[in-house]
């Protein structure tokens, strides 16, 4: 069996376009142009990257984007005072604060005072309990676990009789960004999910039960091709920076899976790069038009 | 072997002679008598009788219970105005709403109502959003999936060899009350969790694989003896009401698990009755407590 590969790459293209037209049509008839605030606190470079990264996409699609660069030394009533303001200005549909936040700010209380209907990144605590919650809905899913759904609904396209409900999901991982929240959306889908983490005994065995098996460790390779069940549909979040000497910046992208040994048993596989990254900013983008909708609505 | 049985009843008088201790101590320092408020909807005869019974319970430990009694018919601006005085009130410090609540009220909101230090039941979004995060805590722990924790750490001490962190645990249900908090509980407690439901399609085998395993799906030994594990820890959480014209009343309570069977495999197992149901009380109890300290704080 060779997997399929899930182009993440091509699926957030349509996406975007697909955001794009409604941005355009939304300004046309409703006089509305979406915006996005984006507030960076320090001087991080990989945070600024990414800030950067998301204003830009944001033009793309006709998003206006707003940013706020602050000092590393920003009070936590200064912090607070400013996401209170963009929670008032009407230009403003979501509000994003890139983490991570420095260590004297309660990026807790931070969140928490995002307006919950501009909380596009979905990290409000009420957000998560929602999606905790059996008959409750959060306003936006936090855009990385979202666009692993995508993917998987992609997989059940293009894979046949594989269905995300009755199925057997190991996630990976337990972070507050990806692992939980994938896992928590996997729970509302019907699948049954196994949380695996750092203090886990019997990962390979574990793994080897999934029908579904999402790596978000960032943990390069560490899930090998052979742990893996025959079918089985693997969503790689990880993106881990490798040194190698021979390729020509010095070094490669890897994610959590072995990737071609991966690719032996698979059904199908989303490739690092060009899986699952490319779905995040495209979902912060479609987050942002929800945004503007519950703010017409 | 046979199962160590987890007398939750006696664990259950241990917390609550803890607590009646502590509450005489706080009315002879402080001045101050915890105060639960109770609020009852509609005449739904079980709901009637666990108000009474938790009212009854916080009697006998001197915390002072007021109770709330409202039509059927209430509107949810009634009802949130009443949780709203109750937020204020400074001799209530906890607030408990008794679920179901009528169809025509939005029972979300009302939970959202409550003033998050006084939210003794823990069904606040934000609590099980809490829940839910890594490095953040509720400020209380719903009380049944609290009183399994407390359970579990019983069978530490009793069962050696036994360790909640880095054990496999299988959690059978995912309700919003129980089977959800709990799974959250043992991920931040270093449990490998998976969450069992009736979508499930090999539940023996995942049951089979448990070094913890969690009954509360609430059907009558649906879980088999022999589907466990050797030395598995057993936590029923059901207690269902079975027909037997032999039995004295004409009915039994009946557990998730096959008892008798699962005793035969298990290392420990809580009994039904006298198991896991005390403890909820008991630890209602204790939240209260908790929220007078944090008015006190």
């Amino acid at each position: 069996m060779s997997a399929i590969i899930l182009d993440g790459k091509a699926i957030a293209k349509r996406i975007q376009d697909e955001v794009k037209d409604a941005v355009a049509k939304m300004s046309r008839e409703k006089g509305v142009v979406p915006g996005l605030a984006a507030v960076l606190v320090g001087e991080n470079p990989a945070s600024q990257m990414y800030v950067k990264m998301k204003r830009n996409r944001c033009e793309e699609v006709g998003i206006e984007s707003f940013g706020y660069e602050k000092p590393a030394d920003i009070t936590q009533e200064e912090l607070e005072e400013l996401i209170n303001e963009l929670n008032r200005d009407p230009k403003v549909h979501g509000i994003l604060i890139q983490l991570p936040l420095p260590d004297h700010i309660d990026t807790d209380k931070a969140l928490q005072t995002i307006s919950l209907d501009k909380d596009v990144d979905g990290f409000h605590p009420i957000n998560i309990g929602r999606l905790a919650m059996k008959g409750r809905e959060p306003e936006f899913i936090p855009a990385t676990p979202y666009g692993c759904m995508i993917l998987l609904q992609e997989a059940e396209r293009l894979v046949q009789g594989f269905k995300i409900s009755g199925s057997n999901a190991v996630v990976c991982g337990r972070s507050n960004i990806v692992g939980m929240p994938m896992s928590l959306l996997l729970v509302k889908a019907n699948a049954t999910v196994t949380i695996v983490h750092s203090r886990t005994k019997n990962i390979p065995e574990i793994v080897g039960k999934g029908d579904i098996v999402i790596g978000a460790m960032g943990r390069a390779e560490m899930i090998k091709g052979e742990w893996l069940k025959e079918g089985a549909i693997c969503i790689d979040v990880a993106t881990v920076k490798v040194d190698a000497p021979e390729a020509p910046k010095g070094y490669i992208w890897k994610g959590d899976f072995e990737a071609e040994a991966a690719k032996k048993r698979a059904a199908a596989i989303t490739p690092v790069p060009g899986g699952v990254g490319p779905m995040t900013i495209a979902i912060l983008l479609k987050n942002t038009l929800h945004g503007a909708e519950l703010a017409l609505s």
